[in-house]
Protein backbone atom coordinates (compact mmCIF):
# COMPACT_ATOMS: atom_id res chain seq x y z
CA UNK A 1 0.00 0.00 0.00
CA UNK A 2 1.52 3.64 -0.97
CA UNK A 3 1.37 6.29 0.96
CA UNK A 4 -1.05 7.98 -0.81
CA UNK A 5 -3.61 4.67 -0.26
CA UNK A 6 -2.48 4.42 3.25
CA UNK A 7 -3.12 8.04 4.16
CA UNK A 8 -7.22 7.83 2.57
CA UNK A 9 -7.55 4.80 4.74
CA UNK A 10 -6.38 6.90 7.83
CA UNK A 11 -8.95 9.59 7.22
CA UNK A 12 -11.62 6.90 6.69
CA UNK A 13 -11.01 4.86 9.25
CA UNK A 14 -10.57 8.04 11.58
CA UNK A 15 -13.99 9.59 10.25
CA UNK A 16 -16.06 5.99 10.92
CA UNK A 17 -14.16 5.62 14.40
CA UNK A 18 -16.06 9.11 14.76
CA UNK A 19 -18.92 8.33 13.94
CA UNK A 20 -19.27 5.37 15.69
CA UNK A 21 -18.17 6.31 18.73
CA UNK A 22 -20.21 7.64 21.90
CA UNK A 23 -19.35 11.54 22.24
CA UNK A 24 -17.23 10.86 25.54
CA UNK A 25 -15.16 8.90 24.05
CA UNK A 26 -14.65 10.53 20.68
CA UNK A 27 -11.57 11.16 19.09
CA UNK A 28 -9.89 14.34 20.85
CA UNK A 29 -7.43 15.06 17.63
CA UNK A 30 -9.60 17.41 15.27
CA UNK A 31 -10.59 16.59 12.07
CA UNK A 32 -8.76 18.86 9.34
CA UNK A 33 -12.33 20.59 8.50
CA UNK A 34 -12.54 21.46 12.74
CA UNK A 35 -9.30 22.36 12.45
CA UNK A 36 -9.64 25.10 9.28
CA UNK A 37 -13.36 26.20 11.30
CA UNK A 38 -11.38 27.14 14.28
CA UNK A 39 -8.74 28.95 12.62
CA UNK A 40 -11.35 30.98 10.50
CA UNK A 41 -13.19 32.12 13.70
CA UNK A 42 -9.92 32.97 15.46
CA UNK A 43 -8.79 35.18 13.19
CA UNK A 44 -12.42 36.61 12.69
CA UNK A 45 -12.38 37.67 16.45
CA UNK A 46 -8.95 38.89 16.27
CA UNK A 47 -9.90 40.58 13.27
CA UNK A 48 -13.42 42.11 15.19
CA UNK A 49 -11.43 42.87 18.13
CA UNK A 50 -8.90 44.90 16.20
CA UNK A 51 -10.98 46.80 13.66
CA UNK A 52 -13.03 48.46 16.34
CA UNK A 53 -10.01 49.42 18.03
CA UNK A 54 -8.71 50.92 14.90
CA UNK A 55 -11.71 53.18 14.08
CA UNK A 56 -11.88 54.33 17.76
CA UNK A 57 -8.32 55.09 18.66
CA UNK A 58 -6.89 55.32 15.00
CA UNK A 59 -3.57 53.15 13.33
CA UNK A 60 -0.93 55.01 15.09
CA UNK A 61 -2.54 54.94 18.91
CA UNK A 62 -3.78 51.15 18.52
CA UNK A 63 -1.58 48.28 19.66
CA UNK A 64 -1.27 45.05 18.99
CA UNK A 65 -0.92 44.32 22.85
CA UNK A 66 -4.71 45.70 23.47
CA UNK A 67 -6.17 44.11 20.86
CA UNK A 68 -4.79 40.64 22.05
CA UNK A 69 -5.58 41.71 25.55
CA UNK A 70 -8.96 42.37 24.53
CA UNK A 71 -9.31 38.93 23.54
CA UNK A 72 -7.37 37.07 26.40
CA UNK A 73 -4.60 35.94 24.12
CA UNK A 74 -0.50 37.60 23.41
CA UNK A 75 0.82 39.55 20.35
CA UNK A 76 2.27 36.77 19.02
CA UNK A 77 -0.84 34.58 18.56
CA UNK A 78 -1.99 37.47 16.62
CA UNK A 79 1.12 37.74 14.62
CA UNK A 80 0.58 33.81 14.01
CA UNK A 81 -3.06 34.16 12.92
CA UNK A 82 -2.74 37.40 11.21
CA UNK A 83 0.74 38.97 10.75
CA UNK A 84 1.64 42.36 11.93
CA UNK A 85 -0.08 45.51 12.79
CA UNK A 86 -0.23 47.00 9.01
CA UNK A 87 -1.35 43.08 7.63
CA UNK A 88 -3.87 43.11 10.37
CA UNK A 89 -5.32 46.47 9.22
CA UNK A 90 -5.19 45.85 5.57
CA UNK A 91 -6.82 42.61 6.37
CA UNK A 92 -9.98 44.83 8.18
CA UNK A 93 -10.03 46.62 5.13
CA UNK A 94 -10.18 43.59 2.64
CA UNK A 95 -13.11 42.65 4.81
CA UNK A 96 -14.50 46.02 4.24
CA UNK A 97 -14.07 46.26 0.52
CA UNK A 98 -15.41 42.74 -0.67
CA UNK A 99 -18.90 44.65 1.36
CA UNK A 100 -19.11 47.72 -1.11
CA UNK A 101 -18.03 45.61 -4.05
CA UNK A 102 -21.18 42.92 -3.00
CA UNK A 103 -23.33 45.69 -2.95
CA UNK A 104 -22.36 46.77 -6.15
CA UNK A 105 -23.43 43.07 -6.99
CA UNK A 106 -26.98 43.20 -5.64
CA UNK A 107 -27.83 46.65 -6.63
CA UNK A 108 -26.76 45.02 -10.53
CA UNK A 109 -29.12 42.40 -10.23
CA UNK A 110 -31.87 45.01 -10.27
CA UNK A 111 -34.39 45.16 -12.39
CA UNK A 112 -35.56 49.34 -12.85
CA UNK A 113 -33.91 52.33 -14.32
CA UNK A 114 -30.21 53.23 -13.61
CA UNK A 115 -31.57 55.53 -10.96
CA UNK A 116 -33.62 52.11 -9.21
CA UNK A 117 -30.08 50.61 -9.48
CA UNK A 118 -28.29 53.54 -8.14
CA UNK A 119 -30.33 54.09 -5.34
CA UNK A 120 -30.20 50.54 -4.06
CA UNK A 121 -26.41 50.25 -4.43
CA UNK A 122 -26.28 54.03 -2.72
CA UNK A 123 -28.28 53.03 0.30
CA UNK A 124 -26.07 49.50 0.96
CA UNK A 125 -22.98 51.25 0.38
CA UNK A 126 -24.06 54.27 3.24
CA UNK A 127 -24.89 51.15 5.65
CA UNK A 128 -21.61 49.30 4.46
CA UNK A 129 -19.85 52.87 5.97
CA UNK A 130 -21.47 52.48 9.13
CA UNK A 131 -20.11 49.23 10.23
CA UNK A 132 -16.89 48.77 11.78
CA UNK A 133 -15.39 47.10 8.30
CA UNK A 134 -16.85 49.58 5.75
CA UNK A 135 -15.98 52.41 8.28
CA UNK A 136 -12.74 51.01 8.40
CA UNK A 137 -12.33 51.77 4.43
CA UNK A 138 -12.91 55.15 4.99
CA UNK A 139 -11.24 55.93 7.93
CA UNK A 140 -7.94 54.44 6.39
CA UNK A 141 -5.89 56.97 4.21
CA UNK A 142 -2.40 55.68 2.40
CA UNK A 143 -0.18 57.61 5.57
CA UNK A 144 -0.07 54.22 7.73
CA UNK A 145 0.62 51.99 4.78
CA UNK A 146 3.47 50.82 3.08
CA UNK A 147 4.13 51.41 -0.59
CA UNK A 148 2.18 48.56 -1.78
CA UNK A 149 -0.12 48.50 1.00
CA UNK A 150 -1.04 52.28 0.07
CA UNK A 151 -1.31 51.13 -3.91
CA UNK A 152 -3.53 48.20 -3.18
CA UNK A 153 -6.12 49.85 -1.29
CA UNK A 154 -6.11 53.03 -3.91
CA UNK A 155 -6.74 50.15 -6.69
CA UNK A 156 -9.59 48.32 -5.04
CA UNK A 157 -11.28 51.39 -4.13
CA UNK A 158 -10.98 52.65 -7.44
CA UNK A 159 -12.90 49.36 -8.33
CA UNK A 160 -15.96 50.89 -5.86
CA UNK A 161 -15.68 54.20 -7.57
CA UNK A 162 -16.21 52.61 -11.15
CA UNK A 163 -19.05 50.61 -10.06
CA UNK A 164 -21.00 53.44 -8.76
CA UNK A 165 -19.73 55.48 -11.94
CA UNK A 166 -21.26 52.56 -14.10
CA UNK A 167 -24.59 53.24 -12.11
CA UNK A 168 -24.49 56.77 -13.17
CA UNK A 169 -24.22 56.37 -16.69
CA UNK A 170 -26.26 53.80 -17.00
CA UNK A 171 -28.97 56.35 -15.28
CA UNK A 172 -27.88 59.12 -17.34
CA UNK A 173 -28.47 56.62 -21.04
CA UNK A 174 -32.08 55.78 -19.57
CA UNK A 175 -32.83 59.34 -18.77
CA UNK A 176 -33.89 58.46 -14.88
CA UNK A 177 -30.68 60.67 -13.62
CA UNK A 178 -29.80 64.27 -14.38
CA UNK A 179 -26.10 64.42 -14.45
CA UNK A 180 -23.26 66.71 -16.88
CA UNK A 181 -20.67 65.71 -14.66
CA UNK A 182 -20.70 61.77 -13.83
CA UNK A 183 -17.27 61.67 -12.21
CA UNK A 184 -18.13 64.73 -10.05
CA UNK A 185 -21.35 63.46 -8.94
CA UNK A 186 -19.92 60.71 -8.12
CA UNK A 187 -17.46 62.33 -5.71
CA UNK A 188 -20.33 64.28 -4.45
CA UNK A 189 -22.53 61.39 -3.74
CA UNK A 190 -19.29 59.14 -2.18
CA UNK A 191 -18.75 61.90 0.07
CA UNK A 192 -21.84 62.56 1.52
CA UNK A 193 -22.44 59.01 2.34
CA UNK A 194 -18.77 58.31 3.39
CA UNK A 195 -19.18 61.17 5.93
CA UNK A 196 -21.35 58.53 8.52
CA UNK A 197 -17.90 56.55 8.44
CA UNK A 198 -16.88 59.93 10.69
CA UNK A 199 -19.91 60.61 13.46
CA UNK A 200 -22.54 57.79 12.84
CA UNK A 201 -22.50 55.85 16.44
CA UNK A 202 -24.21 52.42 16.74
CA UNK A 203 -27.38 52.72 19.09
CA UNK A 204 -28.14 55.95 18.50
CA UNK A 205 -31.70 58.15 17.40
CA UNK A 206 -31.97 56.63 13.75
CA UNK A 207 -30.79 52.82 12.79
CA UNK A 208 -28.40 53.17 9.83
CA UNK A 209 -30.46 51.60 7.72
CA UNK A 210 -32.82 54.77 8.27
CA UNK A 211 -30.03 56.96 8.01
CA UNK A 212 -29.04 55.59 4.55
CA UNK A 213 -32.61 55.94 3.30
CA UNK A 214 -32.94 59.73 4.30
CA UNK A 215 -29.75 60.44 3.06
CA UNK A 216 -30.58 58.82 -0.52
CA UNK A 217 -33.57 60.45 -0.69
CA UNK A 218 -32.14 64.20 -0.13
CA UNK A 219 -29.45 63.37 -2.56
CA UNK A 220 -32.33 62.65 -5.35
CA UNK A 221 -34.56 65.06 -4.74
CA UNK A 222 -32.16 67.79 -4.10
CA UNK A 223 -32.67 71.12 -1.65
CA UNK A 224 -34.41 73.23 -3.42
CA UNK A 225 -38.35 72.09 -3.63
CA UNK A 226 -39.97 70.45 -6.46
CA UNK A 227 -43.08 72.70 -7.61
CA UNK B 1 14.20 113.01 33.71
CA UNK B 2 12.33 109.59 35.14
CA UNK B 3 12.71 106.30 32.99
CA UNK B 4 9.28 106.89 31.48
CA UNK B 5 10.05 110.21 29.94
CA UNK B 6 13.53 108.58 29.06
CA UNK B 7 12.15 105.84 26.77
CA UNK B 8 9.61 108.41 25.10
CA UNK B 9 12.49 110.68 24.43
CA UNK B 10 14.44 108.04 23.22
CA UNK B 11 12.01 106.69 21.20
CA UNK B 12 11.62 110.52 19.65
CA UNK B 13 14.66 110.66 18.64
CA UNK B 14 15.40 107.37 17.36
CA UNK B 15 12.47 107.54 14.91
CA UNK B 16 13.53 111.29 13.74
CA UNK B 17 16.92 110.26 13.38
CA UNK B 18 15.59 107.24 11.10
CA UNK B 19 13.48 109.45 9.20
CA UNK B 20 16.32 111.92 8.14
CA UNK B 21 19.46 109.99 7.43
CA UNK B 22 19.86 108.04 3.80
CA UNK B 23 19.00 104.30 4.02
CA UNK B 24 22.67 103.11 4.04
CA UNK B 25 23.19 104.79 7.08
CA UNK B 26 19.47 103.53 8.71
CA UNK B 27 19.89 102.51 12.41
CA UNK B 28 20.02 98.09 11.71
CA UNK B 29 17.84 98.13 15.29
CA UNK B 30 14.20 97.26 13.81
CA UNK B 31 11.37 99.15 15.85
CA UNK B 32 8.74 97.11 17.87
CA UNK B 33 6.28 97.03 14.76
CA UNK B 34 8.84 95.78 12.59
CA UNK B 35 10.05 93.19 14.97
CA UNK B 36 6.28 92.31 15.67
CA UNK B 37 5.86 92.37 11.57
CA UNK B 38 8.67 90.00 11.15
CA UNK B 39 7.62 87.67 13.63
CA UNK B 40 4.53 87.16 11.99
CA UNK B 41 5.98 86.48 8.54
CA UNK B 42 7.98 83.65 9.98
CA UNK B 43 5.10 82.20 12.46
CA UNK B 44 3.53 82.00 8.71
CA UNK B 45 6.11 80.45 6.72
CA UNK B 46 6.27 77.71 9.25
CA UNK B 47 2.69 77.22 9.51
CA UNK B 48 2.28 76.94 5.69
CA UNK B 49 5.23 74.89 5.23
CA UNK B 50 3.76 72.27 8.20
CA UNK B 51 0.25 72.19 7.00
CA UNK B 52 1.50 71.17 3.55
CA UNK B 53 3.36 68.35 5.31
CA UNK B 54 0.32 67.28 7.81
CA UNK B 55 -1.97 67.30 4.77
CA UNK B 56 0.64 65.70 2.74
CA UNK B 57 1.89 62.64 5.02
CA UNK B 58 -0.35 62.77 8.30
CA UNK B 59 0.45 64.07 11.93
CA UNK B 60 2.18 60.97 12.89
CA UNK B 61 4.52 60.88 9.57
CA UNK B 62 5.37 64.84 9.97
CA UNK B 63 8.42 65.61 11.54
CA UNK B 64 9.38 69.08 12.91
CA UNK B 65 12.69 68.34 11.74
CA UNK B 66 11.40 68.41 8.28
CA UNK B 67 9.72 71.10 8.18
CA UNK B 68 12.48 73.39 10.14
CA UNK B 69 14.87 71.91 7.05
CA UNK B 70 12.23 73.05 4.74
CA UNK B 71 12.64 76.25 5.50
CA UNK B 72 16.72 76.49 6.31
CA UNK B 73 15.70 76.72 9.86
CA UNK B 74 16.28 74.17 13.30
CA UNK B 75 13.68 72.39 15.15
CA UNK B 76 14.12 74.42 18.02
CA UNK B 77 13.18 77.78 15.76
CA UNK B 78 9.72 76.12 15.81
CA UNK B 79 9.80 75.46 19.01
CA UNK B 80 9.97 79.17 19.53
CA UNK B 81 8.07 80.48 17.33
CA UNK B 82 5.00 78.04 17.86
CA UNK B 83 5.71 75.23 20.34
CA UNK B 84 5.72 71.56 19.85
CA UNK B 85 4.18 69.53 17.01
CA UNK B 86 0.51 69.23 18.51
CA UNK B 87 0.45 72.86 18.73
CA UNK B 88 1.63 73.42 15.36
CA UNK B 89 -1.32 71.49 14.53
CA UNK B 90 -3.96 73.06 16.51
CA UNK B 91 -2.35 76.62 15.03
CA UNK B 92 -3.18 75.21 11.54
CA UNK B 93 -6.49 74.06 12.33
CA UNK B 94 -7.31 76.93 13.89
CA UNK B 95 -6.96 79.36 11.15
CA UNK B 96 -8.68 76.70 9.21
CA UNK B 97 -12.06 77.04 11.49
CA UNK B 98 -11.33 80.98 11.28
CA UNK B 99 -11.92 80.60 7.21
CA UNK B 100 -15.04 78.58 7.61
CA UNK B 101 -16.46 80.98 10.23
CA UNK B 102 -15.34 83.69 7.49
CA UNK B 103 -17.55 82.31 4.91
CA UNK B 104 -20.70 81.80 7.45
CA UNK B 105 -20.52 85.39 8.09
CA UNK B 106 -20.26 86.62 4.55
CA UNK B 107 -22.95 84.54 3.66
CA UNK B 108 -24.53 85.77 6.47
CA UNK B 109 -24.46 89.63 4.87
CA UNK B 110 -26.58 88.49 1.60
CA UNK B 111 -29.78 89.75 0.35
CA UNK B 112 -32.03 86.88 -0.79
CA UNK B 113 -33.64 83.36 0.34
CA UNK B 114 -32.24 80.96 2.43
CA UNK B 115 -30.96 78.99 0.22
CA UNK B 116 -29.37 81.73 -1.62
CA UNK B 117 -27.46 82.13 1.72
CA UNK B 118 -27.15 78.72 2.16
CA UNK B 119 -25.93 77.78 -1.29
CA UNK B 120 -23.35 81.28 -0.71
CA UNK B 121 -21.95 79.26 2.24
CA UNK B 122 -21.73 76.27 0.87
CA UNK B 123 -20.01 77.55 -2.46
CA UNK B 124 -17.41 78.87 0.03
CA UNK B 125 -16.73 76.15 2.73
CA UNK B 126 -16.05 73.89 -0.65
CA UNK B 127 -13.61 76.06 -1.60
CA UNK B 128 -12.00 76.19 2.27
CA UNK B 129 -12.16 72.77 2.50
CA UNK B 130 -9.77 72.67 -0.88
CA UNK B 131 -7.32 75.00 0.62
CA UNK B 132 -4.02 73.84 2.74
CA UNK B 133 -5.52 75.23 6.16
CA UNK B 134 -9.03 74.13 5.61
CA UNK B 135 -8.44 70.58 4.23
CA UNK B 136 -6.36 70.31 7.41
CA UNK B 137 -9.47 70.54 9.83
CA UNK B 138 -11.23 68.07 8.16
CA UNK B 139 -8.04 65.56 7.74
CA UNK B 140 -7.43 66.23 11.62
CA UNK B 141 -9.50 63.65 13.49
CA UNK B 142 -9.27 63.88 17.57
CA UNK B 143 -6.79 61.09 17.55
CA UNK B 144 -3.62 62.57 17.21
CA UNK B 145 -4.69 65.48 19.79
CA UNK B 146 -4.60 65.53 23.67
CA UNK B 147 -7.82 65.50 25.41
CA UNK B 148 -7.77 69.21 25.82
CA UNK B 149 -6.95 69.79 21.98
CA UNK B 150 -9.85 67.32 20.71
CA UNK B 151 -12.10 69.55 22.59
CA UNK B 152 -11.42 72.52 21.38
CA UNK B 153 -11.02 71.43 17.83
CA UNK B 154 -14.95 70.00 18.44
CA UNK B 155 -15.98 73.01 20.08
CA UNK B 156 -14.86 74.87 17.03
CA UNK B 157 -16.34 72.24 14.09
CA UNK B 158 -19.61 72.25 16.39
CA UNK B 159 -19.68 76.26 15.42
CA UNK B 160 -19.27 75.90 11.79
CA UNK B 161 -22.11 73.00 11.89
CA UNK B 162 -24.52 75.60 13.81
CA UNK B 163 -23.75 78.01 11.23
CA UNK B 164 -24.68 75.62 8.68
CA UNK B 165 -28.00 74.48 10.33
CA UNK B 166 -29.28 78.28 10.90
CA UNK B 167 -28.69 78.71 6.98
CA UNK B 168 -30.94 75.47 6.66
CA UNK B 169 -33.63 76.81 9.03
CA UNK B 170 -33.88 79.62 7.46
CA UNK B 171 -34.66 78.32 3.69
CA UNK B 172 -37.58 75.83 5.57
CA UNK B 173 -38.79 78.98 7.35
CA UNK B 174 -39.46 81.44 4.05
CA UNK B 175 -39.87 77.76 1.75
CA UNK B 176 -37.11 77.86 -0.47
CA UNK B 177 -35.43 74.69 1.21
CA UNK B 178 -37.25 71.30 1.02
CA UNK B 179 -36.05 69.56 4.40
CA UNK B 180 -37.53 66.89 6.66
CA UNK B 181 -34.82 66.56 9.02
CA UNK B 182 -32.02 69.96 9.36
CA UNK B 183 -29.65 68.00 11.47
CA UNK B 184 -29.45 64.79 8.45
CA UNK B 185 -29.76 67.14 5.79
CA UNK B 186 -26.51 69.92 7.68
CA UNK B 187 -24.58 66.37 7.93
CA UNK B 188 -25.17 65.13 3.72
CA UNK B 189 -24.15 68.32 2.61
CA UNK B 190 -21.11 68.55 4.79
CA UNK B 191 -19.99 65.22 4.23
CA UNK B 192 -20.26 65.41 0.55
CA UNK B 193 -18.28 69.12 0.41
CA UNK B 194 -15.82 67.41 2.84
CA UNK B 195 -14.63 65.03 0.72
CA UNK B 196 -12.63 67.34 -1.46
CA UNK B 197 -10.19 67.90 1.19
CA UNK B 198 -9.19 64.14 0.45
CA UNK B 199 -8.97 63.80 -3.19
CA UNK B 200 -9.00 67.62 -4.35
CA UNK B 201 -5.33 68.41 -5.99
CA UNK B 202 -4.60 72.22 -6.78
CA UNK B 203 -3.54 72.80 -10.56
CA UNK B 204 -6.13 69.84 -11.78
CA UNK B 205 -8.49 70.51 -14.98
CA UNK B 206 -11.27 72.02 -12.85
CA UNK B 207 -10.68 74.80 -10.60
CA UNK B 208 -11.80 74.72 -6.56
CA UNK B 209 -14.35 77.16 -7.46
CA UNK B 210 -15.47 75.24 -10.43
CA UNK B 211 -16.24 72.45 -8.21
CA UNK B 212 -17.44 73.95 -5.72
CA UNK B 213 -20.02 75.22 -7.73
CA UNK B 214 -21.01 72.15 -9.60
CA UNK B 215 -21.21 70.13 -6.21
CA UNK B 216 -23.13 73.04 -4.94
CA UNK B 217 -25.85 72.43 -7.89
CA UNK B 218 -25.62 68.57 -8.02
CA UNK B 219 -26.62 68.79 -3.84
CA UNK B 220 -29.21 71.79 -5.11
CA UNK B 221 -31.14 70.28 -7.94
CA UNK B 222 -30.76 66.35 -6.72
CA UNK B 223 -30.16 63.78 -8.74
CA UNK B 224 -34.01 62.72 -10.31
CA UNK B 225 -34.62 65.00 -13.32
CA UNK B 226 -36.83 67.99 -12.87
CA UNK B 227 -39.53 67.86 -14.83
Amino acid sequence: MGILCAARFYVKVHVAVQQRIPESMASPFRTPEQRAEERSVKRQAVLRAAVSMFNERGFHATLLEDVAASLGISKPTIYHYLGNKEQVLLECVAIGLERFLAAADEAHQLEGSGLDRLRHFLTLYAQVNMDDFGRCVIRTGPEPLSPEGAHSLRERKRRIDGAMRAFIEEGMADGSIACTDPKLLAFTLAGALNWPARWYVPGGELSAETIARQMVDILTVGLAPRR
